[in-house]
């Protein structure tokens, strides 16, 4: 399929680089060129060069801000992008810009999924990253095989795309919420005199047996914040975005609330290009502990 | 082993019998003397007869109060017990109790175990607990074989008997943080027209497989709350241990207020013998929604 | 003074009259044009007509989106206010537009004041409001008559506009805390049998005799939220801007982030239409207790 | 009148000697002697003796536990006290601790008022404070003289002593709460820029004129911190006590919570014998910002 992928970042390129591997005929734009020059792939010099020719144009990005800048900017897709192909959002992004992405695409003939997805860099390259996709059926059907490409494991979650990226917000929240409350329990057992990696090994290998408390309960007991595989001030972006769904849907999340005043408080002392479970060091030092 | 059993509630019953398999000789007592009846034990008229030849006493009750009682109240096992016999506190209980338990026995030679369990009653039934243990080296090594009849795994967490109660009270606290993450993120996708079945099916298939995610996801999803696995007004009460574990220790945790208002909030609106994973049900109210 | 007046409503009116009772010469725009008839004042047919001869424009509209409607919009004022003229913003807005303001006005040669003032409708009319001022020297005395006009006291916070703006916000969220910590306290007392306006009566002839407490304590305890003075869903929007605020300035603010989500669930339930201290009847229905 | 007076403290003392100005008869008891002997007052050797031939004891003491032991403990007056005499509890205690004053003080036929006061030492010794008073109305009417020579007004809540210990708890956490939003707030207009004394005398002399704010806006503006005028550990143990008082009686304070957390976090941080409006430190802390 002759696919254009814009954003090369840690998670983009794995992702690209999966797609190649599988055969596809890759367009890549990034703001950052060379990051685009080693891969097998032609490389545009706009975002709306890379997709005049795509079946299909993939966006894995930062933000918002980003994302509009590809689509609505001045060199943006929008306008290139040929009818009745497919732009599939991968970014984490707010569900107003989606709901935008959806309205523009539609006018022009385009079809739009959302398909953000779960994992860190390391499971982008290993082509093991969770896919929750929602968008039209028939255009999902034909990205299917993209999907099986890049992840282990594609959940399709409805036909609206704003269904996957309020899961994909969701989701994050639940796992922010997890490096939080591990923070919380592990600076009382510390206190007490128990051994954090202990404390950890038991709910890893009892009801918590999770892949996502085993990654997050070693770094919180071990307090090994570097390098960052997802740095903390993209973590708090997160949660802005999941707090903003909220509020626009009348929702109270208390505790992304609180969340989200610990990462302002982590960010305004300093870490906020620490990983994302640094989190716990507020909960740590709150409690008057002191770093290993 | 000569074990004398108090306490033969919802859980405290699966773990006796699968004693009573094992072959062990045990004398029973619980405050209902009917739930005795149908267990192979001798029924004692009290805890201080229960104990007077056992070498091993398991406490298996419901709170603090309960485990005063039969320990230092009148008829309480505190005396009776031969020196060199081994108390095992199977209850979740504050840390203070347990230190005061640990010193009364210590000056009588006995020894003292906390040996507090995750799972609910089918898990003691099915001897599927996990067992946190805490005690003196000799004492829990001579116990071991009643720990793995009662349980698929021991954790042995160290020699101070509070460490295990800390371990459990920090892991009862994971629990009730992730039926609270649960509810407010379960209220967030439902409000965006997500069904919420299909986002704990992502979940628990993907970095959220834990059987903790998939107990409470369903029991969420699908607003069953009755009949109580584990009733509200008992999760209040771990959830009360844990702060005045974290207040004594000065360790502030705010999921753990948070969770402690909505929990009261819940059983001020007539919600305590419902299940605890019902606390999911204060947040889809405070978003408006309601129940199916 | 030739004065172009934007915005007439429960607070506007008020302010608009008082200024013509002092002699000054006021052009008005309303969005709803029969809201202007009554004033003795020359209705103008847009914003930028309004100002285009005006020494001095003045702002009073609800949220954000209503000032860039007037000033950067089709029929804004922006370009038709004479060099050497001044905005005055009165309304509670985000910091972010008042320093977009700024630096529009700047550019053009017009001075910007901001000038949030604090009062409900009654005290608008009499001329009591306490009024918030910041901007460049020169052009805040030479409206000093103006402000006198208008609030029974002027305060100067300095010389950069946005420093009058996060004070008001701050000073909002103080009210709102006071509401909800009001909502949280009578919600103990009545729980233990006090009377609600005996508690609040001793609080306002002891350490808390200042009006904001005389005011919202008597709506708490009276449970009267209606007529709104002031409505919930206001409210929430001034927290939003203060969160909005604080979020960009790296400074966690948990309480207003409560009030925030306790807003939220007022409205997610139907209460968005009440006086904002309504934020109370949360504390209540969360402890179980019955509106009288 | 033959008055007992247990508890020489900072705010005892001055009450005692305000007493004796107006020609009071004092037996007097502090567990350290010293404290009680510049005072023209008898001095006891034991509460027991003390309140032999007392008409009215009254206790002001720091927490529950000093209560306890003065009435309950083995030198202690409930037995020592003669019928018909009352006890006049000023401490602010726990409500359960209150209602069991109360019984054993009626089967003792004795009178048993709470009457906790509000204000600082010097207050005290000025008697300037406020009392908040609960008891049977005849005892209540006996004592009227006694608390006119100790305090500015006497606020007569009912006749059940609970509700004057429910409303103390109320009023602490309500001050508490004003430290605390002031602390958040005045870390908002100081990361703008606001010099944190101007903003506070703008809230001093607009709608927040209450002795309250005046009081604290200064300390926290100035970060004035010692000498302690109410160490932070007290200030802890009050928030304790209503926390527990509305947990009993199944209210949730979620503002109470969040304010027992910041508490706990300065004592974890070398906190605890700063004056309590150094609560606002953590909120400064929090935000990044330096002390002066």
């Amino acid at each position: 399929m002759n696919i254009a992928f814009i954003g090369l970042g840690n998670m983009g390129r794995g992702m690209a680089q999966n797609l190649i591997k599988a055969g596809h005929h890759l367009t890549v734009w990034n703001r950052t060129h060379s990051r685009a020059e080693s891969l097998d792939a032609k490389i545009a010099n706009s975002p709306a060069d890379a997709a005049r020719h795509a079946e299909v144009v993939i966006t894995m990005l930062a933000d918002d801000k980003a994302i509009e800048s590809v689509v609505f900017g001045r060199d943006g897709f929008l306008e290139s992008l040929p009818a009745a192909a497919t732009h599939i959002s991968a970014s984490t992004i707010s569900v107003d810009l989606s709901r935008a992405l959806q309205h523009a695409h539609t006018e022009r003939k385009h079809h739009y999924i959302a398909a953000p997805v779960f994992g860190r860099p390391a499971a982008a390259e290993a082509a093991k990253l969770f896919i929750v996709v929602a968008g039209p059926d028939p255009a999902v059907e034909k990205c299917d095989l993209l999907f099986s490409v890049m992840g282990q494991r594609t959940f399709k979650i409805g036909t609206d795309p704003i269904h996957a990226n309020i899961v994909k917000l969701g989701g994050n929240f639940l796992i922010a919420n997890i490096i939080e409350s591990l923070g919380e329990s592990i600076a009382l057992v510390r206190k007490y005199g128990v051994e954090p990696q202990a404390f950890v090994d038991f709910l890893t290998n009892s009801l918590f047996n999770a892949p996502i408390f085993k990654i997050y309960g070693d770094l919180v007991a071990g307090e090994k914040y570097e390098p960052a595989g997802f740095k903390l001030r993209l973590g708090l972006k997160d949660v802005r975005l999941a707090l903003a769904a909220a509020d626009s849907a009348e929702v109270p999340m208390p505790s992304a609330s609180l969340i989200h005043d610990h990462f302002i408080s982590a960010i305004a002392n300093g870490m906020g290009e620490l990983d994302w479970s640094a989190l716990a060091q507020i909960a740590a030092q709150n409690a008057g502990l002191k770093s290993k």
